[in-house]
């Protein structure tokens, strides 16, 4: 009787504490943020414009540009819509955190040192949204544990981050390599892992009460999933140089393929490791997506179809594995929750990717010397990826546990009620 | 139990007198306009062929086709299946309505005084699906109150008199303005306005009994939300110059800006217009969308980042506001029940870019001699449109109140029910 | 009492006896199928690169390849998602045969006596995926009576037939006409119908116990529905040559208006035929897809508008007349049970089709000699494809019928919870 109403009194202290938050801390975050990229871009930006730009072009890139903001728009936001209370959340946020960090990674990507103005075109806006994707994969791992104030600050850091990796890869080795946009899957990984690590809450090793799916939120995913799996030759090709066509072919063909044998292996795989030899459905949801990655991440070393079906037959193995076993031990032994279960889809797959890059190389070059130095370069990329992403999300997570920012109570985790106004809505039929 | 009996009574004799006015009314329709349009277009239409297509036309007008189709078809389709009840009616009687617009559109746009021929190429078909546009919005405002036969009516009254407003335009100024065109969206949602007005029901300060969402149709309707946002840069580059590369990229870029910043501002005036300091997910569905609109209408004229940033700044505020406060002021002051709230999505978002267009057009002029004839000749485009969407709106009305039509009774609005079979289906889980 | 410890035991007999099944058929099944692939594929197939690829070709494929991969991954995927308890079978084991069907595909389609290496590029993935549409097809009529094991084998032995009637019309006409891949809804749908005859179960009279939908699954049909509709145009335009793009257009052309017509001809039939005057949504699925197989078939000869919205009009009153009558009688009369309705949506309308391909091919004939030789041709085509359909079907029953591959029982078809885990489940909201 005391503790139904001590719970009663909780709840009602609770209510109104949570609700006015928002407002006092997402609104005046989100109205700054924008007036702020206004002015930054009413001084420092104009339009492509003259001799560079030709109808060729822009028929090559307009297709490319609509793909990649279809998977990073509606593809990454029902790809989250498998929570049944939560559909509203993961969609909506994913939109706005897409748009402030498309909008704040063409900023950081167009300041260099002897132009003063920042030439906006699609292939900028193409640029940018990849390092908005490596921003969403990072919040992948924390979806639901975290109101819209901790996902904005999250995606700012993060593609803060992601570009300064590049900035320092390019002053260390005195070069940019071609396939270093692809470490945006290493980078989001490992960044939202250390983040959810940071964020733990104690007794997380029982689920949440609301991290559920029905039928209907499998379906929306799985729907998000299918476009991501779709477009994602277009994802890969953009890396490929233009003027040659076959490049590009090649990426496209190589991309297909390794989906193609992702999605039959993980489905394999999924029902060899299940204890009473069924599907499961957040795999074929995850893990058929494994060898995109892992063929981006190599994509410009990949020459045969077979190199690009072996690297998806193995990411695959690897992604499934990982979340059929790994994701519940990250939890217990490492007490690190991973809502999406990035590292087995994006984390490890890109591993292996830059593994098969690294072997490939070496098998392509004629002599020694060379091959030493490409690995080296390699290895040095990877290390300050790995180290960036990590310190990175360590102080993206401290700055998190600040009380001010108001982290949602377990209770209200993956749950929209508390975001969400329902006013003509049925919500329990 | 007077009243119960009575209402028994009234229920038996409304069911059936109700049912069969679909097929007396609507087939016989239908199939009198399609086979009439196949009459038509037999006589006087024929494909483009010849010197005027080549490849690089077709590889350039080709994507455009397609995403102006997924967004006339999916997404206006999906948009209205927020109603719990109408889902099947709100996707399919968009179809319906969509191609029979179309080919209307076709056959109005194409009459020429000296070409006995119609010539039929994805041009004309995409600006015939644009008109399709027009009248899919004024739509909007009546859903869920009126059956196909309505819908159909409306539609084709509305194409007609868009393009008679085009026609009315060219003949007074002698020249067509470039972005007469995107005039669809005010004179879309006067319309439909005048329309819902005229259509007016006492009783209707209350809610309809069956006006109402929950958690799956919210998603659906996000999805036909988004395939709208994702594709709005396509829709709004048609209009520019296909010579000109660069132009058309700016407006790709211009788009892509304002929808982007009208997402983050809607979410903004959302939560501080809420009493309990909550996002509203109706808001996010129209509000980010305000900024494409007001953009589309002064495109040919924004040649800034900045300006298009500002203009789907103000866009969202004036829409988000508009969504707030004026939706349930028009219903209880002027008696019009706007349902997809086309007021605050299409019609001030669109009065707002004509506004910019002024401001920038006079902005540009040198001398103040034909910056004064570019703003009268601005002003009679609108008025034009106003008036002549008023006045269709109205004649529209009128004969939507005629009897033979029969409008659904109170109880029978926003529900399936009424118009389609449920042989094998659990209707409530 | 006696009957229902029975049914108990029987319960418990067979839970378990089920179960296991997948493991231990479908993961080798699928692992022996990948691993043959990557090892063909490793030895008999290179990247098309050099001369043939330039930047034109790569623009102009590009977006039909993607439109076409969204067609055959999203667009029957989810068109089998109407069923309420197998959306997760239907839109999973969809893609998986999907990427199965089209691997094999490219294979059997790159056989050539003098040419060791098949070289891959976007078009042989492209026609690659139209084999894979017809196995698809097939499978329609089969959805939910059938395990993935089936499934797969299916495919393999349907996209087998498929390729020897392709290369037995080749080497008897001793050329290949131009429409022979569009044949793939003829023989697609007369395969799975034989097939679906060889496997009756006894009391399928009645319906399944779980052959049911409900709003939202709906939904999510119209929605594979409206994206097959969409990109039909790019899917009938890949026949037609490159090289003179006016004819491209017109295939475009001449495909959206068969579909509009279908569209709006297939509610006014649905609703004629209706007893009580009701649309019905499965009609509306289907129906509207009708004038779009008919014109496929026959599009190479399609030069007048009026052609094809004539051919959209006949192919929507045959589907949608063929639908309400006609399933029932084949399930009755011919103990034929068809789950997806694909006799009338591909195989009336594809009958159709050749024989308005005929008809515009005699008349566009000057003399008889000629139009005698091109209607011989044509109609071994189809006598090729009728008898070779069928038996591969005989002949793929036959193969089905053995108990090694564990046909599901009455009872657990059209479930999922054969085939899946639902661990964190609210299965009934």
């Amino acid at each position: 009787m005391r503790q139904l109403e001590e719970q009663c009194a909780e709840n009602i202290s609770m209510a109104p504490r949570y609700a006015p938050s928002l407002r006092s801390r997402l609104a005046p975050l989100l109205l700054f943020l924008q007036l702020g990229f206004i002015v930054i871009y009413a001084f420092y930006t104009e339009f492509q414009s003259g001799v560079k730009v030709d109808g060729k072009t822009l028929s090559n890139i307009y297709p490319v540009f609509q793909d990649v903001n279809v998977m990073v728009i509606l593809g990454f936001g029902f790809l989250g819509t498998f929570l049944v209370r939560y559909g509203f959340s993961a969609s909506a946020f994913n939109l706005l955190v897409a748009v402030i960090a498309t909008q704040w990674a063409i900023i950081l990507n167009g300041i260099e040192p002897y132009n003063r103005k920042i030439r906006l075109d699609l292939r900028s806006l193409v640029d940018a949204e990849m390092c908005t994707a490596s921003a969403l994969i990072s919040i992948g791992a924390v979806l639901g544990k975290t109101n819209p104030v901790h996902l904005i600050l999250i995606s700012l850091l993060e593609v803060f981050g992601f570009i300064l990796n590049k900035w320092v890869i390019q002053t260390l080795l005195g070069t940019l390599p071609l396939n270093s946009i692809m470490l945006l899957h290493i980078f989001g990984a490992f960044f939202g892992l250390t983040l959810t690590w940071m964020l733990y809450r104690k007794g997380s090793e029982q689920r949440f009460e609301k991290e559920k799916s029905d039928r209907n939120t499998g379906l929306f995913s799985m729907l998000g999933t299918l476009f991501i799996w779709m477009f994602w030759p277009s994802f890969n090709s953009i890396l490929v140089d233009d003027r040659i066509p076959a490049r590009k072919l090649g990426a496209v063909c190589s991309t297909y393929l390794a989906l193609a044998v992702s999605a039959v292996t993980a489905a394999a795989v999924s029902l060899l490791s299940s204890p009473k030899g069924k599907l499961n459905l957040t795999h074929m949801q995850s893990c058929i997506l494994a060898g995109g990655v892992a063929v981006g991440v190599s994509i410009s070393v990949v020459h045969q179809p077979w190199e690009a079906m072996i690297i998806g037959f193995i990411a695959a193995v690897v992604s499934t594995i990982g979340h059929r076993y790994l994701k519940i031990h990250m939890l217990l032994a490492f007490q690190c929750h991973d809502t999406c279960a990035v590292l087995s889809t994006h984390g490890l797959p890109g591993l292996l990717g830059w593994l098969a890059h690294l072997i490939l190389l070496i098998k392509d070059c004629d002599d020694h010397t060379t091959a030493i130095r490409f690995a080296v370069f390699h290895i040095c990329t990877l290390l300050s990826t790995l180290s960036l992403s990590l310190s990175m999300g360590l102080i993206t997570g401290l700055l998190l546990k600040w009380n001010f920012l108001r982290t949602p109570q377990d209770r209200k985790c993956f749950d929209d009620q508390a975001f969400w106004e329902f006013p003509h809505v049925t919500l329990y039929k």
